[in-house]
């Protein structure tokens, strides 16, 4: 297999922490080259570098970095992709700018309106639930959720071994006549729409998210953004609130400690870095964006990640799915 | 003050639940009137009825249903607040009949657009975040929300307490120029805006609605919806998972049992029940809605903020903040 381009610049954590997630991606057998420049990576043991001079910013705006700085780590992982030299890129970096250099150096497949990203929420006792797209497209049209479905399908079969995935519309109640506009021309274009080897399941709400009774859910990228970043938001209140209360008295505080290993266990189930990024679906090679908060281990996982979709084809059988 | 007209026979476990709220409330010293049919309503102590033959199912469709059932309780509970019979009505009915039955009977407050269903969001250690418009609209128009603002400020100031409450506008980054096209002329018109005693603070993301720095968040009603009903959500999973994973084994067991106190603050806290409930705001009379699964001590809790909102004069402030 081609090695992973590691975008070694992105993330708060750059390069230090990506450097070491991607030496033991190495160490566990994973091809991986990195991305960025020689010379601030520090101690790199036995990885390749493909040199990068620029860093596009985490708050930098995407559309006219990529375009202006080509010379940067993203840029230059996505032409790695695009010519060969890597298998799948991984970036911990701006969101907005790994999708731009993917979209721009990689393309698009072929009849893909417009690609989206593919979050795996947490679902206690359960498989994730796939959310797409959770960021790509703040306004969509209502027949790109067709494909989303279509994409988001393939990628809980191969990502998440689910057979005969249920998908189904993030609207503001059951009934097919509920929702925005947008969401009830949605539900009726999806009713209608052939999505390969799944089962389309109507709407669901947002409580729904992080139960077993969906696993694929499809919405605009302004609406799964907010959700993403609400359940984010949700987990480390909720936290937060629980560390608090058990460090109140000191027989909580010792009872917490008894319960280590279960809030641990917990901790890492929620945790938005468990699953090792999220995938933009519908560009020629695979693209995995971490959280910007990506420490070592989940630059690890998301390496892990990126390495599975190339081995599952991923984007042939998106290009299978969308093409039918 | 006249009695608070409280909907008998609206929520899952309706009519005793309400009723004993009810009686609670009346034992506590706040007037109330009982809406409903007298003898389906068991023991209701002292409590005056105010007859209503019908029930709106929680399922029923709003609009015809509150057309079509002129002596359903929530039609004759709206109908008391207009007549002067009572001071504010309490549904944990059907949402959107409740809205429609308040909107039709009592009217909107002149100079409003639409009115907005405002919920409390729980937030760690702060006053919780107002929310608006969590569900009244599914589809609005972005000068809608400065009124959403105004309103949201009004009802932060005498709900909360909160003097110059921060008002944002929900959105997928801080800048101005990000999120939907909806959402980027809907900053626009705000920044523009007076909010009056309020300050608009800009954008906020998904992941700000449980922390402590802002106070009033606007959006539209599905995506309002979709985030109430996602935060609900995620508490409930992580609540479970919880409880799941402390009593796996004896030793957590035990220790969860020690953590009794903390776990139940967290759950009370985080509870969408502690809040008594929503307020539709921008109606001539005030109207609270409480949630479908509201338990004695809930529906208790939201007879006690109609009061409130009576004796501050709510409806007064958002006419004056809506004129101004």
């Amino acid at each position: 297999m081609l090695p992973i381009a590691v975008d070694a610049m992105g993330g708060d954590n750059a390069p230090s922490d990506i450097v070491a997630g991607a030496r033991t991606a190495a160490d566990d057998g994973i091809p991986v080259v990195l991305v960025g420049c020689r010379d601030k990576l520090g101690d790199i043991g036995d990885l390749e570098v493909i040199e990068a001079s620029e860093v596009i910013a985490m708050d930098a705006e995407p559309g006219s970095s990529v375009r202006r700085m080509k010379d940067s780590s993203l840029v230059r992982a996505a032409e790695a992709v695009r010519d060969g030299r890597a298998a799948a890129m991984v970036s911990a970096g701006n969101t907005g700018a790994t999708m731009a250099s993917a979209l721009l150096r990689m393309g698009r497949i072929s009849g893909v309106a417009r690609p989206a990203i593919a979050t795996l929420i947490p679902t206690p006792g359960s498989t994730p639930t796939v959310l797409l797209d959770s960021g790509a497209n703040a306004e969509c049209q209502p027949e790109w959720l067709v494909q989303f479905a279509q994409m988001g399908a393939v990628f809980a079969h191969h990502r998440l071994g689910i057979d005969g995935p249920r998908v189904a519309l993030l609207s503001i109640g059951e009934e097919p006549g509920k929702g925005s506009p947008f969401v009830k021309e949605a539900h009726g274009i999806l009713e209608a729409a052939t999505i390969g080897g799944a089962e389309f399941i109507g709407n669901v709400e947002g409580r729904d998210l992080m139960t077993d009774g969906v696993d694929v859910i499809v919405t605009d990228g302004f609406t799964g953004n907010v959700v993403l970043k609400t359940a984010e938001g949700a987990f480390k209140a909720l936290l937060t609130a629980l560390l608090t209360a058990m460090t109140g008295r000191p027989e909580a505080l010792d009872a917490a400690e008894v319960l280590t290993p279960e809030l641990d266990g917990l901790y890492r189930e929620f945790h938005p870095d468990t699953y090792g990024g999220a995938m933009l679906l519908g560009v020629k090679g695979v693209c995995i964006i971490s959280h910007g908060s990506t420490n070592a281990k989940a630059m690890r996982n998301a390496i892990g990640v990126a390495s599975e979709m190339v081995r599952a084809d991923v984007v042939g059988h998106l290009t299978a799915a969308v093409a039918s």
